[in-house]
């Protein structure tokens, strides 16, 4: 018997909220980071890897996978699930993000998207219906509605136009997920930085009603300051029963910064795009491996740590082998940051667990920026 | 204490033999296939997977960690076991083929190779005695002479004047390595594809003496059956009690047929090499991964395979993997080829001790012409 799709309020601790996100396929403990497994793969990870430094779920394409290998061809061959090898929670979002960020040509109608593959340039559909079948035939067990995302800056006249339009599009991509036990469906809310529309897109979309809320279009290069004050006054605006998830973020920090503010669950490629590039997210803040002041340290990057990535291997030889441009370079800082990444969150859960959520976050990021001197 | 570096022959079966090489840090289980850790890595795998795959040594370039991170620093830095955190055997080439086959300009003279690097175009100065402090600084297991490489075709003056250089450049490399307790130093026969002078080149090492003996200049473009034959007169010459060791070699089945002539050690680049570019090396033969048939194929590579490479991704999966570029495609078809090597070594072994060595080349190679037909 598959188990329902729901979410617990364990406790608050300021606007911060512990919490438990059930689906068919297991629980996810929140506050959760999901490692971004683009097209099917979290770069450079072994899933079982991932899985070891405390991942509950992780986080698929739609436009990727739609792509390469193609909805049907990934049902075809069991789901998503069992070609990958992970049989943890997937949410999966709807491609409405890579539209806008990575496909050469599109165009936007009330039907759907139009767009041209960053790959080979084919030509491909996406309208809300088509959006929310391709997740089914992944298998996700969380599957977000399409949204329109509009870059940044844009005019006041754009936010509401997309925001509209992606409410529109909520509405049919809740119709078209039915009911699928186990799974939960997310509206998005969009409306740029402008309260008035945040506010009027978060009401539109709880009248609809969904197993979940998120908030889009931020991290488009607003800056912290500014995705703050909108999730200060987005957030609010959800329902309190059901989980909140901040599309896209980000830094420690900014994660740091949204669970104060009351958000669940969080996706960023950051921990292994920076990784593939030599900077490692540390207790102790940022590192840049390729620095030559690396070359001769001995120490590792967080001896204390559990996993083997940040505690094992010596600055010095993460620093040749990422000047090398070795994959073993990639691989490991990639798996210290999503294994940083992840005992953070623990760490931000058990906070809020014991209600010194804020000693926590003055004193995680005091220690980012004391640096090691403070250790 | 140190254990004395050594070798024991524990059987011979036809011209393949079962021995154990001893050095201070553990022993090698011959016939054995040490796979190439370049510049202090085997690409794209954790050496725990290394070990795993039954690997007892890999083997290390003087070449590339002279220029990168240098032997000083790797000396400073505790050596190359620890920097790189192998704890078992490894042997260093001596620079030579790479001096031949990537730097950009070089001269060799009586004293020494002078060539620019590939990676900066830094000049650097390479004699017996230096390739020798530099094997002694990476604190090598198995330290090879400085020999002079000749690309193929050459002219047989050609290949004169490289085996006469190199056979004195071995009495300065075997002086120069001087006592060093747990370790040993090997000469390398030259001599292209000429009998006589391979038999001259094997008969001054000999007088020399050293621990161990390469067939060195093979499998640079001449084929095959050139370099068997070429093996076929040049093992016989090198004495029974010490290790025989074919330099940069090679496929599954030039393996089998070096064991058939007698040679005990190999080391190649090309399970991962070929790996990263998708094809993979299995019980039933090559396997291309990117050819379009295997994108709906749920079967592994080989499920009866120990290694999770092989027994637990599908082909479609590494199919995907890999035509999408992907760092986890990479390093699964390596991991897969480096594990297969090493299952080829295990079964080599296990066939002379049971005195069936020539009974397994003929089944090892039926099965791979025949494929999955026959499985």
């Amino acid at each position: 018997m598959t188990r329902d799709f729901g979410f617990t309020l364990h406790k608050t601790d300021g606007k911060a909220r512990l919490g438990t996100v059930h689906t068919g396929r297991g629980d996810i403990r929140t506050p959760a980071f999901m490692p971004v497994g683009t097209v099917g793969t979290v770069k450079g990870l072994y899933l079982d890897q991932v899985k070891e430094t405390g991942a509950d779920i992780i986080l698929g394409n739609t436009y990727h996978l739609m792509l390469r290998p193609g909805a049907e061809q990934v049902a075809k061959l069991g789901g998503l699930h069992s070609f990958i090898r992970w049989d943890g929670p997937i949410l999966t979002d709807s491609g409405g993000f890579q539209i806008m960020s990575l496909s050469k040509i599109r165009k936007i109608r009330e039907e759907g998207a139009t767009f041209q593959s960053h790959i080979d340039g084919r030509r491909y559909e996406l309208s809300p219906e088509r959006a929310m079948e391709i997740q089914r035939l992944l298998g996700s067990d969380i599957q977000m509605q399409l949204d329109q995302c509009i870059e940044f800056p844009h005019t006041d006249k754009q936010a509401v136009k997309a925001m509209e339009l992606s409410l529109r599009w909520a509405e049919r991509s809740r119709k078209a997920f039915g009911s699928q036990p186990g799974r939960g469906n997310f509206g998005i809310v969009q409306g740029g930085t402008n309260e008035t529309l945040r506010l009027k897109s978060a009401a539109g979309l709880v009248d609809i009603g969904f197993e979940g809320y998120a908030i889009g279009g931020l991290a488009v290069g607003e800056g912290q300051a500014l995705m703050l004050s909108t999730i200060d006054f987005t957030a609010p605006a959800l329902p309190a029963d059901k989980p909140r998830y901040l599309m896209g973020v980000g830094t420690p920090d900014d994660i740091l910064e949204a669970v104060a503010r009351g958000v669940d669950m969080f996706d960023c490629v950051l921990p292994t795009r920076s990784g593939r590039h030599g900077q490692a997210f540390t207790r102790f803040g940022k590192v840049n491996i390729r620095n030559a002041k690396h070359a001769n340290d001995l120490r590792p990057l967080d001896e204390e740590h559990p996993c083997p990535a940040l505690s094992k291997y010596s600055r010095a030889y993460l620093h040749h082998l990422i000047r090398s441009g070795e994959m073993l370079g990639m691989m490991l800082m990639s798996w210290a940051n999503i294994a940083y990444y992840q005992s953070l969150m623990q760490g931000i859960r058990a906070a809020i667990a014991e209600g010194r959520f804020e000693d926590f976050r003055r004193q995680t990021k005091e220690q980012w920026r004391a640096g090691e001197s403070a250790a």
